[in-house]
């Protein structure tokens, strides 16, 4: 079968590779749609996983089934599915204690295009299709729902880690797709206010449309005495973080308040420290809590988000700002988010 | 000064009273809006706090101080304030354990036409000042200001104490203001299917503008068969109840899921005991969690909840579907409560 | 292979049946120690589960592996394992949503001598033995061992569901193996006093030895009063029920404080509602939350619970009051558990 | 009055003060047992306040009241209480969502030798006397009460912070008289094998007799490389720091699994940053919770550790090293405070 992969530290094509077997729990699917990420383009350019030959890409898709094993309950061939970004092993002592995306260590809930290969692909293999996969309701737009195997679910964890709360202050830092969609679960948890922290014109008015009640532009000056200024010294209840890098860590300490908490759904690919400055964090103490975590996965997440995007709570169409047709379109899609055009949230490519 | 009141048991009227005292942590403010509420019927013709004689009425309201006490900080004459239904005594052991509302003891955070005269009147008290006020927001409109004061306050604590979450199915049961204040609740802390129960056309109608996914009307029969027939028989994962009665949670338990939890924070005016049915609840081991609470309330919760309405995160204008002008109206107003017409859903008298 | 089953309703005794079969991820065990529990006696003789005929007892047990499935990773033949009473599913949904105990279906979780049989015999079998089996640490007690099967990781439940925090008071109700573990329980979560309400002797002894700082004895008059008199009418902080029945929710409520926490671990076995008052229960708005739930199982729990003991936090030998040799000692065991002697606390029976 | 001052940086001394003034909700105090903190060292030696002059020293303290507020109702002139370190204004924002301990800025419910002078004087002032005084159970010894103040409700927020839960493995870092309360505080909430870390004999004696189960001595190698060896590589749970500096969290990160949670207690006196390492953290996804406050105080805090105390829950006296009588001892207690010789853990001075 015909793969996508990562040849070898930034080189991308396709190449011939076998197609994956099907143990008894497993499935093997073929995407019908699928999603290149920012986190390919740091696989392939920025070396976030080391060196890597002939690794297929892609963790983001909606796929069909071609085959399940022997005993899988839940699903059958020709069944349309969502495909987390994160398919966990359920009975690690990792997803036992609560923590399904570091089943088997830290961060290897995230199989895909990781320790096996990637979506994109004629056909990849399922861990656990009974607890991983989630039938696509009839209905739903094809590139409205690939949405939902990373973006909405890594988002939306933002708004969970920072624990919103009716009423909360709000700041969102990066507005990406990723941010974009924390603005969404932010707002989604009843924030009051939303202070969208970003600068490039596509991204400001999707944050907007989403729920984002101020933007804070960089260019505009420095961004913590931006929000000081609107909330009159008060500062945020909230921090997502969903952009920037471990310098990021600094401003979000220091517009958040004693009590506040700060979730981080960004991937930090350089520096040694995540700096947190001391004073502001209240020398040690100024209950300022400082949470990251990799998105949940598995099934019972995806059914519960397509549910909201079946009953429109969610309009995940605004990201989608590129479409494309056909298998031979992935490589042109991931450049596309490589290089980050300023018109560019989102590609998504039909097959 | 002039007071509406309840005269005794079932019999209400204006009376003269004298105009209250200020201590050094209080204020004494004059209404500028105020609405009547289901509970007041309760006080008067069903007998919620037994006799009561020339007791004040009345606990939402939105007014204007006219007398501050010596150690009030943060307020001066001339203020425009949201007073909450609710206003605890913050140093007391249950505010300290996080249970303003039974400061001094179960429910008596409610002081309101409770254990001190309401605010149905020319001039009432509010005690500590400070603790308890929260500045009207420039511009908004009175009338959807009042409803801050326990409509939204309570609708919203029902989808708090249910704990919803991302993608949870929500059965708000009971649609009077404080169910729809629940359904908006539901929906803000990203509910994707919203049951709400209820047979009010109009009230319906604002169900579904407010977010409910279904109609669930009794008089189409019987209310879980009805869930679990949408459901295909998985129940919901959460239950708010803000109408009906003690065999409202016969109902509540057998909807929902193992695992999920119910929000009580309908007022159960008789019968001894709440049904919780034995087997449904899992014979006692279905961790089918049974919570019901009082609202929060004091100025953090008006503040945040003000900053929802002036950044139109809440639309309560809905809600309001009579309007008057003057005291004398406030006796016309209580009446539409008490007889609950159609198209009733909430009447405000603006003074 | 021999078993000791459920004949039909009130009769038991040992059959022949055929030995289990182990599927890719399970094992088959045999037991080394074993212990009737009050489960096994509602099910024999108070139709707990309805009408079963031939179906193996038995749910509590330390065993050594002498099977293990072609995809198990962790466990080899020879290995000696506790076994826990409830043994989830984890790729369900109910698993993923944090309650493996309710996996396929309300208290599904529980499998043996539920929908399968028992650990009473020869050999039986274990699903998912990766995700439900703990390695025995070197050098515990095996009768000790056999208690974290389903005493303590229920009894720590109870104290888990009410929440207990550092300086609460707490009521117990209920002192048979599991109520004395959710004695244990509390005062290992930080009650500063515990109000153990039992009357047999040998369990006030050991309720004390636990950390019971006083003993209410129904004898003494109505439990509710003695405990409002001790607390100088303040009432408990939380209450965990670990025996009696439908109407003891009545006694928990009055003498729980608004803002308190009712945590149930006790089988409910007739009545057809749970009896929550409706006045002392704040007319629905007390914040007397009432939560109740099957114990935890699986892997995990049991190698947490089992570095507990290996520690020495806890002592489970107090429980065991009765100690047996060999196979043929089932059945003495079982009755003694049904009869209830004076003395007993808990039988275990050593093979 | 007398009273003990940091008259600047460097120099501490007895001046003669003014009585302080009694307001209507306030009480004032003179101290019948006091112990200096390692805070008291901080604030003359280190500058952890920055320049104060005559500032009165001293927050831990048990007292008898001399005077009490017209709006004063729970305490009377001769009450003998225990003295929070930290007196909230309760009616404050920051209190209202939960943490009062910095009510009126990060930080500032310690009001004791920060904004306002200490303890160590004739008389001292109280704030808000029925929010945050506790009454003395008989018979309790003033030496062990007077680690109420701070000791344990700091060492104990250090186990709530990193949410110890039943058999959870935790690395107590720092084992001065806070840490070692800390070790009380995970077997308090049952943790299963508690490794401390420090090196003086003294401490690890106490911290084995609190519940450590592994005494980690940096003179033995890397902290975080024992760790590993004795977890087989599984690290730990939870850690609670209470001691070290910037850099510690670098360490507890590395020791920390995935889904584990960092609570602080340590005041952090010098370093522009807390140092999170990248690579450990996850690159931002590794679900490790960083927390770190000051403690609570207040009145119901004081209640609570206090009947802990009374029912030997707690046993403080194993903090006392050193005992002085008389007002004249405070230096010396002072100085032993700042030298630490090696049979230090905790100085008292009965007054």
């Amino acid at each position: 079968m015909k793969a996508f992969v990562m040849i070898e530290a930034r080189k991308v094509g396709w190449i011939e590779k076998e197609k994956p077997k099907c143990g008894p729990l497993d499935a093997i699917c073929k995407p019908i749609a699928i999603a290149p990420c920012t986190s390919d383009v740091h696989t392939v350019w920025e070396g976030a996983l080391g060196d890597r030959y002939n690794l297929t890409l892609g963790h983001e898709c909606v796929a069909q089934i071609v085959e399940v094993g022997s005993l899988v309950k839940e699903f059958k061939i020709g069944d349309r599915v969502i495909v987390p970004a994160i398919t966990p092993d359920w009975n690690s002592l990792a997803s036992q204690a609560g923590f399904s995306m570091h089943s088997g260590g830290m961060l290897l809930g995230c199989k895909f295009s990781n320790i096996k290969d990637g979506v994109f692909a004629e056909f990849f293999h399922v861990n656990d299709a009974d607890g991983n996969l989630a039938l696509l309701p009839e209905g739903l737009d094809l590139a409205s729902a690939v949405m939902l195997s990373d973006m909405v679910s890594t988002g939306f964890h933002g708004a969970e880690l920072a624990d919103i709360q009716f009423g909360d202050r709000v700041a969102v830092i990066g507005i990406g797709p990723v941010g974009l969609m924390s603005v969404v679960g932010a707002t989604l948890k009843g924030a009051a206010e939303i202070y969208a922290v970003g600068s490039r014109p596509k991204c400001i008015q999707i944050a907007k449309e989403y729920g984002a009640t101020h933007i804070i532009n960089y260019k505009d000056g420095d961004i913590v005495k931006q929000i000081l200024d609107i909330t009159n010294g008060k500062k945020v209840d909230k921090v997502i973080i969903a952009g920037g890098d471990v310098d990021t860590f600094d401003q979000a300490v220091n517009m958040l308040k004693a009590g506040g908490i700060i979730g981080n759904v960004n991937y930090l690919g350089s520096g040694d420290y995540i700096k947190i400055p001391r004073v502001a964090w209240g020398v040690g103490m100024g209950h300022k809590t400082i949470a990251g975590g990799l998105m949940p996965g598995g099934r019972l997440r995806m059914e519960k988000l397509a549910l909201m995007l079946h009953n429109k709570r969610i309009d995940t169409s605004k990201l989608i700002t590129h479409k494309f047709n056909g298998f031979d379109k992935i490589e042109e899609a991931l450049l596309l988010m490589r290089d980050k055009p300023q018109d560019l949230i989102k590609p998504v490519v039909i097959l």
